[in-house]
């Protein structure tokens, strides 16, 4: 397939703002982003800064970097602010949250401590175990929104941008099942200005915000947000990109790689156990049962939707999926996930196979916030407005409307993804069948 | 891309001819092909009988079988027969090989005590742990060839075949680097008629007999055997189907899958480590240094061709890659893998991922046999010759020819499988843009 | 150290009643029992029949079985029977288990018919996820325990006993705090009649029978039970030996080990998370939050008492112990057990070590079960009462009375066992010094 | 028992004389010796400084710290020296091991600069990885020996040291069986003047040196050394403690802990792999076969030694252990061990016990140098001469003559230890009875 997209070009600077920017994913974000833009380090991990894309035919052997033919904005053009429920800078908090190191942060401390964040738009109710102190106060939902849209634009005015990104990288949000103050744009709109607490959560505030005001908006963590009709309706009549939701690090990445194997060679699946230990402020907020909750139905979907049981009812349709996160603080920021599969061969006969991923949370998760970021302001350059199916790829419930089927699978979503950016610079899309 | 392939009908017999007949690969294998054509087993892990293929877009939602839609022969089509180094019937050798329970050998047992190896193409110097007295004797490598030719014939016109196709499941041969002898089809001929036992393996006198009675030649080992110019030139002078080689099982499957995901994500690679115990034949062979060469260099491999060093030094380049396999009698054919890998992340932080695979050798493998069989002979029906490189899918070591660079990529080369299966039956190809 | 205990001679036949007697772990004793004594099996696991005792100096090399120098009862001495809520007998509740192949029920499968289990005390209250059929019915607490009493002298008349001993291998019931019901026997007697259902559990009611009637009592699961001072009066006031809680198998065994090993080598501790996964009845009674409450508790003072924080305070104080059980049906009796240790050494530095049993939760029980039934109806023969502490090496909360500390390192536990041994038979103890 | 040793006091400077002083090992142990007298660092790990000791019953509730109640020398007591291959300074060499942190190492900064390596006696046929530029040229092995003792001789005098005490935390040289020359004083003396450089290792004339300094000698690696009679026989003649071989760390000390624990629960075994992986110069020296051999023959005999196949043929007999080390460069000295274990229970039923300790080599060894220097020191003034079993804790393979067998359980050999040091203070031994 072959077509080619108009872009507007990435003039200008570009404006980051982040929710929780003094949070470990944020904070290691934004290190990392301005060490690299220094010199001072790689941005391993990116697919924007380092992955190559093949282009015409596998012998023709020309594979140039992403970043040079689609039209990216470059680090250079981005300003980084935020909003968070602590008021420390971001040198303070990048320290507190103990994931880089000393030497790493001295790197780019004047820059860090430049950063101050804006107060935050927050209700305890919804994140039970954290306790902030610098949050916004305001009569209304409706009044809290309309302060975030007076935040976007006096950063966008201060700080002469051309354009304006907000991402979500704070913590999860409790438990809310879509209602019907989600389903159309005005009830939504009257639930706001009602004050309805219970249906309207601060995640939703800073993203009506961010639409309003005409920025994409990226949501990293697995809270309701925009994953509703109303905001759907409310980013196309807009005109633009939204994306999310829950990043895709670690057990789920994983998962999202592991099932697919057994699918692809047709092994069957009895059971899945996932479990892993984490103590950072992440693992303390999903402590709460409510807010894990919302994390479990994000991470439980996976495996069934890739594996398609109603399809191959011999292979996947008791399978038996449970998925524990605990609370464990000798670790801090470096999750460990242990899974074990119970996978059945030839015959009948079981095997199993069993995975301990050490990782970290925030450096998986940090050159995800880069990309998307990059390619959300692609897609606002690009015309494309509502859901951006083909970000698929960085999240662990990839959003999508009642009309579609959400894709899992990580080399399927990669696929999607090049071939959506070959498409935007009017190259020959690929089927690997050369 | 669409097109049409020109397909003979699948009708008559098709004989299957397996090298190593009595081992517990090909014991798995037959058992478990006897037992499903009776409904009395699922035939788990085989594309050809389980998987759908999606035709069209996603959303008309239309995944037909496989094998409802490909004209592949059918399991009843199917006559089995073989060669190996002990003279007792399938049966017997089953049970020998303790990969299946009693209860599911006695239900096909009939079918196996019928099933005699006829002697086999052997020379203990190319297998130094094993010590066969049911083999056949030779003057030169020529002659040994020609009597393979003969038990080919005999066998098809006794068991009224319309086709027949070989399949090594045997074991690992010593290392073999390519020589002048395998260059040249000629030079080739002249090696075996002057009996030079240093560069013919016995393996190659099977492959060449399949190839000159017109059938094709699928290699399970990572034996050099039809991995060199004179093989490649002479099947596609008899315009016969060749693939192999090394069944791609267990660990590599593993690190095939694996390894794409670090280079989809970028993130960086430091060293991985893998070891794996075994108490089964196979075990026992590769205990010994020479023939462990051979399956060292085909495991060895797949990781740098996937991850390309040359185009992503900074997180391929320094790889330190180790392959252990240890003979351990305590397990049997019940293989564990142990995988450790060094990963690097974001600014370069390390991470760590193991894994432990407790898996069945034969189990895993049995299926691959199966479907190998059929698609070998659906592509000597389409007319399609030499080297198969849409069947890479099932191989540690894809065979291809000196323009080409192999594919390992698991996901790549299910792609590339189900692609040409669809240009075989004229279909869209797909490219997963929507 | 050297006496000598006056032991009256085992003679007769040593009634063993089983409470729970269908169930996995009481299926698997009985089983392999029988069959040990027809010399169809090999009583792995037990120390009363295959371990050996040191007698003198390490250089004398004097090794004599504890079978041969200790005046046990033998196996042929032993006649089963017990209790269950469901009627089946013990063949169909051992087919139903699913721990032995057919093949080892099939050489006992007489015997086992023939035990058909007496009607149990039960009330699901304490066992929410169990829901027998097969139970007695009385008006209080103290009917119920009269019903086993009589039980009890039934068995013993018709199978002409000369000892009985009780053992309970039945589920964990709810958690129950000491309660000032517990603290007296007459109080504790006053309850009973009273009825008081809420701090008598039926496992008590077990407990005082066997007592009453002069049987010792051995309490395999957590529950409270026998660990009160009522029953500590009580034993000692029938001159009956009592011992418990919570079989040491799996997981917890191997803490008793480990932690010693730390303790021993002066390695700091920081964290320690266990989890595991079953899929037996166990698993499913523990499913229930209050029934692992009970579990919890005792397998969470294990690790505290064998590193005395309060004498180490720089390596032990801030362990942050971590214990989850999951029901996972897919592994049935196979219960995997995975431990993840955060150890510190030298100056602080930390590292980890992470265990991964995959063991049999019946299995490892079951032997356990044959030695506390011989070692108990010994220590009756001794003439020693109450709680009996040598017998701590077989549970995860060795019983104790206020004045003294448990002892849980397996390793001082097991000095304890045999130096007690050699006491009774007037033998040196051991201290290792040569 | 009871009795009590007549101790010489501590009085005056100790001398620590560490052979590859400038190793990973060597440094680790000097660096935190010295911060940990600063009070800069906590000693844990080391018995000698952390560890108590119960005195009287266990009610008595009496656990004084060893070093309060055991007359050791004090930390402040010791003086540092060395030899070493390479001519670095402490600092530089402890920099270059890559096991501490920059800042552990700053704050004793001074004080490792001063400490110069003196040339070592040094012939690479016995180490073959390593290539060193600071060694000694000696006509024969016993001028080679007698500038060895002239070091010691003026280290002690400069230094105004009391006592001496030499170390070996050095590599491991090539495996070297026991030979004619090494079975009598006399005849080694021979062989050493006769400069019989194939039988008469480096590491022997460290020994050789010490002991005729009056210095203990404690051998931390496997080479056979001071393992031999005719060392025995002059360590007594001279009145000196010797103690080896190997220091117990990581694997093999979780052996030691685990084979005792399936021994304990008589729990059968049929097989044991061991596999790790660990990337410094100890990594790389044992890359050379010949060393390897040293350090296999070292692992492989703990386990039959502790269970004991002779007396147990049903559990052990037929146990298939096999120990592999890879030298893995990403690692450093962060050493990986994995151990897989196929054990038996009740009736024959296979279970496995998989660890994983990722460890730190020198983290783990320093602790016991610090210990095993001041308990030779104790040795050598209570009067001990010759093979020093009561430390066969600090070992893997425990020195011990003809007439006794060595033990290697981990517990048996802390009881040793304690009631060795009871008994050197005048207290009653413990036997845990009660």
């Amino acid at each position: 397939m072959k077509m080619k997209v108009e872009v507007k070009p990435a003039s200008g600077k570009l404006g980051v703002l982040v929710v929780g920017v003094g949070g470990a994913v944020s904070t290691t974000f934004l290190v990392g982003t301005l060490a690299v833009r220094k010199g001072l380090a790689t941005p391993i991990g990116s697919i924007t800064q380092l992955a190559t894309m093949r282009l015409g035919k596998r012998n023709e052997n020309n594979f140039p970097k992403i970043k040079d033919i689609v039209p990216l904005a470059t680090l250079d053009d981005i300003v980084f602010g935020g909003w968070d429920i602590f008021p420390e800078d971001v040198y303070a908090a990048a320290k507190h949250a103990e994931v880089l190191t000393d030497k790493d942060l001295e790197g780019v401390k004047d820059e860090l401590i430049a950063i101050k964040p804006m107060k935050a738009a927050f209700d305890q109710n919804f994140v039970k175990r954290l306790n902030g102190t610098h949050v916004k106060e305001a009569a209304t939902r409706w009044e809290l929104m309309e302060q975030v849209r007076e935040d976007i634009r006096n950063f966008k005015a201060q700080n002469n941008c051309d354009r304006v990104v907000v991402i979500w990288a704070a913590s999860t949000e409790i438990y809310l099942p879509l209602a019907d103050e989600h389903q159309t744009l005005e009830g939504f709109r009257k639930a706001m200005k009602e004050n309805n607490v219970e249906q309207i959560a601060p995640s939703m505030c800073y993203a009506y915000a961010a639409i309003a005001e005409g920025a994409p908006f990226i949501m990293g963590a697995p809270n309701l947000c925009v994953d509703m009709p109303a905001m759907w309706e409310f980013s196309k009549e807009m005109n633009v990109p939204i994306c999310g939701k829950d990043f895709k690090t670690g057990q789920t990445m994983l998962k999202t790689v592991l099932a697919p194997m057994l699918k692809t060679r047709m092994l069957g699946l009895d059971g899945w156990f996932s479990t892993n230990i984490l103590g950072n402020r992440d693992g303390e907020v999903l402590d709460d049962p409510d807010s894990f909750k919302t994390k479990e139905v994000s991470k439980l979907s996976v495996i069934d939707t890739i594996l398609q049981p109603e399809l191959y009812p011999e292979l996947y349709k008791n399978i038996y999926h449970k998925v524990r996160i605990n609370y464990y603080p000798p670790r801090k920021d470096n999750k460990e996930g242990w899974d074990n599969i119970d996978l059945v061969g030839w015959m009948g006969y079981p095997m199993q196979l069993k995975v301990d991923f050490l990782c970290r949370d925030s450096i998986l998760a940090a050159p995800l916030c880069l990309d998307l970021v990059l390619f959300a302001d692609l897609a606002l350059r690009c015309n494309f407005s509502g859901i951006q199916s083909w970000l698929s790829f960085y999240f662990k419930s990839p959003m999508h409307d009642f009309e579609h089927v959400p894709e899992h699978d990580l080399f399927i979503q990669y696929i999607k993804l090049k071939n959506t950016l070959r498409t935007i610079i009017g190259e020959e899309t690929l089927d690997y069948i050369d």
